[in-house]
């Protein structure tokens, strides 16, 4: 039986989670529940499907003091694989990346018919076993030549995902993806969930080094030919920048989809996922985390990692984040744009606080 | 000419205003608007009627240091009054102090025909000018023999403040103060606005030592024995608490109110006060105070003092007050509320917060 890798992918940077998450300390290395980062958690959670020599994680220079930090807290330094960051020279988006370290991984020693597990690092998954069992179907499908994809099944109308629509089932668990669709409007969203047979693509991809290259001869001829040359890292710069999604998936013919049903995945892409998915609530709906009290509110959130006492008292509706120099105050379903806020703050050249 | 003294009353404590508002660092301490703090302004204020060295300050032993520190910085410290202050012993409300203030006054060489302006040292007054001038109209009342009070020309039917039904006119721009009422509920209070001739009792007294002493003797014979034991601070601790308002104005015989008009004052008495009497407000009628932003946001006031940036996205009706340990957040209209917030915190033994 060939080997299985994982690789999380851990490069990405964001402001989503402002004033908590930073350009300079992004999602995925903040503690948003319980007592580990989602960094720390999803290793923890690839570890139920690979051993921790296999364990791998894409990310920039950048990262690489925090990532050894964290794996290091849960791990043990000296238990940390050898190879165990691919690190980007620059930011091409998920299939350079991805190219690469499936490259780096086959110089180290991986086989082509090894199965290789890519999963972000930011992202909350609150049953594991579920998720466990559903990589399991995948890897079945990436033995059996597919590239397979978990379909998250949704449980909202969300416009900031794109969808995989589900076609014929190919066996053993898996099934057809049928379309690959970009982030819908509201309108097509709810169509879907009435429609049925659609997931959210959550980025978690399984295949062979083997299938990957089967495929994106086809699907992208340009990245082939580069890949080809077994020299990604010195012409990274060079590399267009393209997702994975648009560069392989979008165009690859034999992919499969596992649907991953009822294991409480979030991508905690805002404060408002964060409250609605993660966290436990109080009976009038209200979110409580850090040295942070509510009195007489209904459906707020409110985060103290500032180091003082936050008040909520008789409000409704409403998103508080309190971090070491900024506190943020906004409704409840609003909280995706605090993107505006980060703009509207770097256009006040405050850098700092960003 | 009999000479005038002014007493500000600033021995208050009080956390009406919290998280700034302490009990160990009561409002009038506060910096709200422009650059001084509350009593700063009072003493600057009352310089307009008096001189300096008769400048005097009721205060207690545990404000002394704010007290000459923040007088100190804007008088100099070389130039405050030898006797500016006259320590309480110990609480016992407006009415036992301020005779003890007026003994003390009387023993350091105040005559009993001067005249004595007791003020409170945490209002806000916009128009200095005009309370200057009813000022004027005052110091002739209490020449003339009465004890004056200003009353404050209504804005609103407010549940907050006691009442005066001002009666016939004396002349010189004085009239009788026909009744004290205490704070009416909302209907009441509205009665008063659509009648007219009712003011706020704003706690501005203007009266002679000798004028003060007659009215006392019928008004409250046991404090007027006590008064005239000429050993008030020796006995202080065993006076009864009770206000200048029910001890002497409201059973006084000679009362007269002065109409204080279109001043712009304000108790200050909540941060809905303070937003809606104090400060200036942009198109939507928000305040940001301090390190503060407010993007597509109406009706909020929002006053950061901890050093850290507040921004604001999209909320409405919000007070939000950032100090250095604590942060609050609550609708406007609720702000007076937060007494009960207070009560909270110390009954989970949060002392440190309040």
């Amino acid at each position: 039986m060939s080997n299985i890798y994982s690789m999380i992918l851990c490069g990405g940077s964001g402001t989503r989670l402002w004033p908590l998450s930073r350009e300079n300390f992004p999602k995925q290395f903040l503690t948003l529940h319980g007592e580990r980062t989602l960094l720390q958690n999803t290793a923890l959670r690839m570890l139920n499907t690979v051993p921790l020599e296999y364990l791998r994680l894409i990310s920039g220079a950048k990262w690489h003091d925090l990532v050894t930090a964290q794996l290091g807290a849960i791990f043990g330094n000296g238990n940390l694989p050898e190879h165990l960051i691919t690190e980007e020279p620059c930011a091409r988006g998920t299939a350079p990346a991805i190219l690469l370290a499936v490259e780096e991984l086959l110089q180290y020693g991986a086989k082509a018919d090894d199965v290789v597990i890519v999963a972000p690092s930011d992202a909350f998954i609150r049953d594991n076993r579920i998720f466990t069992e559903a990589l399991k179907v995948s890897v079945r499908a990436a033995r059996d030549g597919f590239i397979a994809t978990l379909g998250i099944a949704p449980t909202r109308p969300d416009t900031g995902f794109g969808y995989i629509l589900q076609g014929k089932a190919y066996g053993g668990g898996y099934y057809e993806a049928e379309r690959f669709v970009e982030k819908p409007d509201l309108k097509t969203a709810q169509e879907y969930l009435r429609a049925g047979g659609y997931y959210w693509n959550g980025g978690i991809f399984i295949f062979t080094p083997e299938s990957l290259y089967r495929e994106l001869e086809h699907a992208d001829q340009e990245l082939y030919a580069l890949a080809m040359r077994k020299n990604l890292r010195g012409i990274f710069a060079d590399i267009k920048n393209i997702s994975f999604d648009v560069a392989v998936m979008e165009k690859a013919e034999r992919v499969a989809v596992v649907p991953l049903v009822n294991s409480g995945w979030s991508d905690v892409g805002s404060w408002d996922a964060l409250h609605d998915d993660v966290l436990e609530h109080d009976e009038e709906n209200n979110v409580a985390v850090g040295d942070a009290l509510v009195m007489g509110c209904g459906n707020c959130f409110v985060h103290s990692a500032g180091g003082k006492l936050a008040v909520l008292y008789g409000v409704n509706d409403l998103v508080v984040v309190d971090s070491p120099d900024a506190v943020f105050i906004t409704r409840r379903g609003k909280s995706q744009e605090v993107r505006r806020v980060v703009k509207m703050l770097k256009d006040c050249g405050r850098n700092d606080n960003v």
